[in-house]
């Protein structure tokens, strides 16, 4: 960083004149923005959040052996991580019983899935997802041109069979499948996805974001997908459960030979040092990811008991957060507004059928009472039909 | 993460089988990467590395403001970061004088330049930088498929007439020049960089890499260029005099017209929250960025008087780094591997004429002494020169 020199004098022709050109596919691109985050909202309304539950981020934060790990790596934060996270990948492929060539690590599942866009979609190219599933999947798949096809939820889940024959219809060089699914919140059980990749075409990639993997309850199971199988890309991430959002680092699990693909383009040092010690010192404390997801447990049985009281109804949830079906998207909307109003972030799920839902990510129990308290007084006092 | 569930049975037939082909750009680009790095050397030699000199890291650390914000940073480590950046760029926007707008922070300016290769290239479009200049840039361009036109070094210097020059012929999209110059430690000064952007075709894009900015000594100057000029693109980075490399964070300087047309493509969530914190605290504490400076002037003259000891001719510097003439490409190939016996981490240059160099990053006075006693050692020894 250095300060010296660029002036802001305005050079009234510089615009006019001849200039560098974006490229096609750039221009064609919306100026949009898949989130609003947190922080562009405190500035706008120039009030702090109480409590925030709208990014599914973990407000149990990371594991005391990971906070120690990532003190610790601060020491060395002038030497570029390692570009191959090989102890980080050791350490995974030991515990999910495959080879160290099968796994990739990214900056997040935001990194893998821009990885994931440009090495398997060109301009055109076919692309199925659920409508209203992952924004910022869809928004990697704008940026190399990709074509969406939109298949929309079924009773509140990703349609697996509707998901399946667009693939086949339109030919799709990628299916994307939330599992658990954000935002619903549900999931399909093992036998229903292994289902699912023995009906895609042998030609579909399915992304498989598995974000959500360590909240399934021990009643359900994540399907088992052979590691050499090329048509499936699972991917996972330290920021829910591990609660390493701000560090970001998540890793990709598939054959070999797309892990080597995704070499040739993936930012070699991209990946920080700081995440590389966190990442690896959270796989070791497991005993703090079974703490978190039983408070996230209990949290979810007590959503699901206030939205009951308040007549609402919680849709099930296999997730850290849960997404409560308030009616209508106006409502929803509304409610959204007036929570952060009462200091209380959250979000909503933008497409139909569940644009009616709120998603409220599940926090400690104080966080959990600050958002009962407001939801409550805002029931109470009849603001949520206000016209 | 979470550990369950994927197997490593091979099975014979998913090879063979019809798979989801990746995109012909990406079958296209070959199995290399821009560097191999010191880890995957100690792993290799299975030798720890006692000074590691080779990738222009700081051996001085980063700041005590800034080792502080980060661990206080890590309290929120569950978070994601802001993805507006929007303190840091407040606080670069004053340091610079300039608008908000005209700033993009990324995970570094490798980061940023896999941003500008999509932003600006397409598949078939030409490309300047000089013959051995930095690689990850070549990389980000064979990554979107442009075509590279590299235009050697001449006097050991980017040849800005031979760079105009090739822009011209080529109808180039995007000219590549690092200023302070990666790896031959030169340095054009303002008025010939400013004559140098004059000379491009309007059409052409400018990325001014000035990663090393902190380091040009008083009695050079970097140019002044409008701000509003869209035609030149700085890049700036904290990893160098800031010691933030394994924090991974950079930012750039340009028409704001460029910085919302990258908003349409950047990982909005993917600067992590470490650095942002890191970052902003480094800005602040411009004393511990002149104490890093002076100690790097000191072991340049350090360097240079060892390269004139031993009879080697140091280039002038004015980086963090020293380009040592070794001779010829192999000598200065076997003093790296040399070196590297001794544990001494260095790199050398890979094209000529810059090849028949070794470059070697500035270190605190032990780190210097570890490299001077281990060259002597093998210049004396005559080990340079046996077959």
């Amino acid at each position: 960083m250095s300060t010296s020199k660029p002036t802001s004098h305005p050079s009234p022709t510089s615009t006019a004149a001849p200039r560098p050109a974006f490229t096609r596919l750039l221009e064609a691109l919306p100026a949009s923005v898949p989130f609003v985050a947190p922080d562009a909202l405190m500035r706008r309304t120039g009030r702090p959040i109480a409590a925030r539950l709208g990014a599914n981020e973990s407000l149990f934060g990371a594991s005391p052996a990971a906070m120690k790990a990532m003190a610790e790596a601060l020491a060395d934060v002038s030497f570029y991580g390692d570009p191959e996270s090989f102890e980080l990948r050791e350490a995974l492929a030991e515990a999910h019983g495959v080879s160290r060539d099968a796994i990739v690590v990214g900056s997040g599942i935001d990194d893998l899935l821009g990885l994931t866009a440009r090495a398997f979609v060109s301009v055109g190219d076919p692309v199925v997802m659920s409508l209203g599933g992952y924004p910022t999947f869809a928004y990697s798949i704008d940026g190399v041109g990709g074509v969406l096809h939109r298949v929309p939820y079924r009773y509140d889940r990703n349609d697996l069979d509707g998901l399946a024959a667009a693939a086949h219809t339109t030919g799709a060089k990628v299916v994307y499948l939330s599992n658990p699914d954000n935002p619903s919140g549900s999931m399909h059980d093992a036998v229903a996805v292994e289902a699912f990749v023995r009906a895609l075409p042998a030609t579909t990639l399915l992304v498989l974001d598995e974000a959500y993997a360590d909240f399934v309850p021990p009643s359900h199971a994540l399907p088992t997908i052979d590691i050499a199988h090329a048509g499936v890309l699972r991917m996972r991430t330290f920021s829910k459960a591990c609660g390493l959002a701000g560090a970001r680092i998540g890793y990709a699990l598939t054959a070999p030979e797309t892990i080597r693909a995704f070499d040739k383009i993936r930012p070699h040092f991209g990946v920080n040092r700081i995440a590389q010690a966190g990442a690896l010192a959270a796989i070791r404390d497991r005993p703090f990811v079974d703490h978190v997801v039983r408070e996230v447990a209990a949290g979810r049985a007590e959503y699901a008991g206030l939205a009951d009281e308040l007549g609402f109804n919680a849709l099930p949830s296999f997730t850290n957060f849960v997404t409560i079906d308030i009616g209508n998207a106006r409502r929803a909307t509304r409610l959204v507004n007036l929570l952060l109003d009462h200091g209380v972030f959250i979000r909503k799920p933008g497409a139909p059928p569940l644009d009616r839902c709120i998603r409220v990510s599940i926090g400690r129990s104080e966080d959990r009472r600050l958002f009962a308290d407001a939801l409550r007084a805002i029931v109470r006092t009849g603001a949520l039909d206000e016209a």
